[in-house]
């Protein structure tokens, strides 16, 4: 059984400008018994993928990170949105854009928890035109570190960013792609 | 053995302005059996409190709130720290400030998710002057649930936030609790 999927059409709401609101158990509330299933799904896709690390980007993603780093037996990290002066020394920068929040961000992640060599597993919560996705796989190429994959919890599939990922040669993996949010209704592939 | 404390030790270090710099581990690089031995450190606090829910801020304490919601086997949730278009309906709010960013901040929570007669553990990372933990009792409060307990990972004791909500009846536990930060040197208690 597909646990996020039927929660999505048991729980999920849609609102204007194609947002699929998953707050009940995703992103604010947080379904725990829905974050083990994920991480052990994710996990189980990549476990042969030898993950040193799992990416993701606040705040969102957390979540999510912990859950598939906890299956995996492996340490996560998680780049911020811009810079702070809690983050010392050298960082990997890179920049994206919000359509959601509409301008432009800082991703940014020190140095010294991402090296060369690392496989990285990259993860978050949604993906749809890959904005923040494209950030992310900047931080591991400037660091020299390869991205072994990428999973998604829910791909916006009528947006272009998985097929991009995909047809640059990424090892996508999307625990539900939803076919389409048109008239307020939720059509998941 | 205290798993935290060991970290502190071996891995953190310290910035001007009484920073602890925990990126290694716990904020930004998220040390996975570090998370999961502080998830099981605070349920075992809070075992016999009937816990419903765990609430945290986004985004240091979300991967506390996952570690610990997974060891009580309870739900958790994060509240936002400015408005979203991504949260619909009806919210709980309050304001904080941070000394960190110096600027006053909106914390917002979707009303659905925070329930009247909630027991509710709250958790964040770090507890200094207790702006942030304010805000989180406010929201709890306005839901006309009860905050059965609050959980940090690291109290920083010679700051007043611990002593104010220990005062005020609050029944806190931290992990970690620090002594002082001077000369760039960790004083643990």
């Amino acid at each position: 059984m597909n646990y996020l999927k039927k929660k999505i059409e048991e729980e999920a709401s849609v609102l204007p400008g194609n947002i699929l609101l998953v707050d009940r158990f995703l992103n604010q509330g947080l379904d725990i018994q829905l974050l083990q299933w994920l991480g052990q799904d994710i996990a189980k896709r990549f476990s042969g993928k030898n993950i040193d690390l799992v990416l993701t980007i606040e705040a969102s993603g957390i979540a999510i990170a912990v859950a598939t780093a906890s299956a995996l037996g492996v340490n996560a990290a998680f780049a911020k949105k811009h810079e702070s002066i809690n983050l010392s020394g050298e960082l990997w920068t890179s920049r994206a854009y919000s359509y959601t929040k509409q301008r432009e961000y800082q991703v940014a992640l020190a140095k010294k928890i991402l090296n060369s060599g690392m496989r990285v597993l990259i993860v978050d919560d949604f993906l749809a035109r890959g904005m923040a996705m494209g950030a992310l796989i900047e931080l591991v190429q400037q660091a020299d570190a390869e991205v072994a994959g990428i999973a998604v919890a829910i791909e916006k599939h009528f947006q272009d960013g998985g097929e991009k990922l995909r047809e640059a040669g990424f090892d996508l993996y999307s625990a539900v792609r939803v076919k389409s949010l048109k008239d307020g209704t939720v059509d998941l592939l």
